[in-house]
């Protein structure tokens, strides 16, 4: 079932290996049908050398696992709350990305400076609140997944479809999981621009408002004019 | 039209991927042609993967696409301007390179600090002053040629070919699209040493003038006896 | 004889390369067979690039050469002192990986803060002391084996199988040669990422007990329960 | 003529480039016949992709083209003055590696921080003092090399096989062509090694000299044991 799925879940697990965003089996990406209420994801633990579409494992969103010889990623319950929560995603990334893990790390926002991050995100990617020690101890993935909702309370998760968990790493989101590898892909590379402004200026600050709205308005919304008319 | 000088874009903006300079579909390379007054330009948005020199845009120098089935990148104006300010130039690059960027963000000049600059650049490379609002909101391709010329008045766009956007990112140019790419490949790693350069010397001076004139003279002007005679 | 070991030995010294963490010749791994009390290791400065099977060497405990036609690693006597001590461990390596050699030179641990140094080292790697004159001077490899092991006094090698030996660089160890090179894999990505960490946040704390419980026991231990069963 | 030693000058230009210690054209490797007095080089800013080994070029020590279509490196007179001081070695190199260059603009020595320096470097790599305006502008490349060998002032070249030019770049050298390459590769690793050992303790010292006898002798000398006999 969901063989066309599953090649594309497959394909962007394999992306995040050749964008240089994951050492051995770290990481993984989930598509969702949202017709079947079913979500495609990762095997957890296997090696990306071998891996077959046939190995993606299909779960429900209650977490059972409907079809697939493996168990899923363990982090699938992370990944089952945010497609409840965030109604309109297609897919989800988690990564160790470097640069996004040490913003992890450091307990730290990464802030917009510049158009590049504009470009992507409609302001700073946040950092979560720590998880507290009950929150670790018992259902761990699933709490990842609701203190990353409760992160974006107020603000828009499509306009910054990104979020640093606290001392974990990033997860990333989008439309699809196409869209959802692509924003990891940027968030590691504004990650590693932002660690290197501020090497340069420690007083740095955050871009104006109007440059912010102007880059990211030009790729995203109804006014957007970059890229080819589809 | 212009079948060759597509085929010199195209391969220009794959020395961008190769090189590393760019991410996704960032990055753009343009190249002119001077007796037709023609420019020759990567698509918006395309995946360099698939990218064909029969999709590359022709523009004239108005903006109007005269030939191509995409739209052309949504820095052309930037490149046109410039085209027509700095009448000897042959070719435009935009590119978000990781340090180039970072010295962009950090609203900071590329200082001249070794030879590697001096073989290429005659002084610091410099960022450019912020756009203003209004000339963000209105214009704001066009506006960020018209801040790159400002920057450069009273400068020598040929001795120094490129220049940092504020909280943007770089563009460089030169009497080829090939030159251009030359250009760019340089301020990439001219940066990411300046960066090392000052976490290891935090009162670190600019090269002294006489040593700048050697290096740039060798290469380039009459008396160069660098490289092959031609 | 032992000539599957030899193959896995020389699989092992192989990724090391692939995975970025030797440059030239330096770096070893070994293998060990316990019933035998045989140790397969690399031969002594021969390039990467035509290492056979065949020209893994066979040592003893006492570190006498039972076969091969090269001299072993000069870091042999290291090797076989850890196996003599932590009489679980099946393999060994050996690398100067960049980042973990900084916090060598640096003489620093390196500290726990974040999931990705959970999920495979239960704390912080330590780094050694340093060896005194008389250490060096006489039987210097087998000493450094023996200040790791000093290291090690109410530590839990297994669930710290990685060590900093000061000023010279990282050994990892693990249940096989395939385990020992995972864990130096991990722990220069762990190294990389603790300095920018640092970078971004001079006053950063190390990761909550709990978190770095939850980490590590849900990979290892009786209640793992990441990846495959097997 | 000297058909073999061009073919291995070659190839040692292009090790450069697949070390990475190489951008576009820079850098160049060049070996000398002691017995016929003849050095060959590569060519002057001729592109690495299509170079051949009868594209090297045969110079005598007075730098006069023996033989070859093009114009041999800028920087021959330094590699010639070399060979003339250093009477034992057979190969010179230089380069623009980014770590190497760092230290050259901060000039800074690389400091010996480590045994991964120890078993190459039998003690910091010096850097240059600056040029005079008088030797930058008359006969420049030739003054480079007798800065180099004032550098070397009761200094052992063969225990240093390199140095850090200041606001330039590394010159590092060797028995052969081979050597001199292996010198280089090295040299930019101990200096990143150098620059993030600095980030993480911003009070380090330099390695004891007990351990870099300990590292430098067991590769070098007469009671060498690191490798195999030859």
């Amino acid at each position: 079932m969901l063989e066309e799925l599953k090649k594309r879940v497959l394909k962007e697990n394999l992306e995040l290996v050749k964008n240089g965003l994951v050492v051995l089996t770290w990481g993984n990406v989930s598509g969702i049908d949202r017709e079947k209420n079913l979500v495609v994801i990762k095997p957890s633990g296997v090696s990306y050398d071998d891996m077959k579409a046939e190995d993606m494992v299909v779960v429900d969103l209650d977490g059972n696992v409907v079809e697939g010889k493996y168990k899923p990623s363990s982090d699938t319950p992370t990944h089952i709350y945010l497609y409840k929560q965030f109604k309109d995603i297609g897919g989800v990334v988690h990564t160790h990305s470097t640069n996004a893990v040490a913003f992890a790390q450091a307990g730290r926002d990464i802030v917009a400076y510049g158009t590049t991050h504009a470009d992507n995100f409609y302001g700073d990617v946040p950092c979560s609140r720590q998880l507290l020690k009950e929150e670790i101890e018992n259902g761990y993935e699933l709490n990842t997944g609701k203190v990353i909702a409760e992160t974006f309370v107020g603000k828009d998760h499509n306009a910054i479809p990104a979020v640093i968990v606290k001392n974990h790493g990033p997860f990333s989101w989008g439309k699809s999981p196409e869209d959802a590898v692509h924003n990891a892909i940027v968030l590691e590379e504004v990650a590693k621009m932002a660690l290197k402004t501020e090497l340069l200026n420690k007083k740095v600050k955050r871009i104006d408002k109007y440059l912010l709205d102007k880059h990211y308005n030009r790729k995203h919304g109804k006014n957007a004019y970059y890229g080819q008319n589809k």
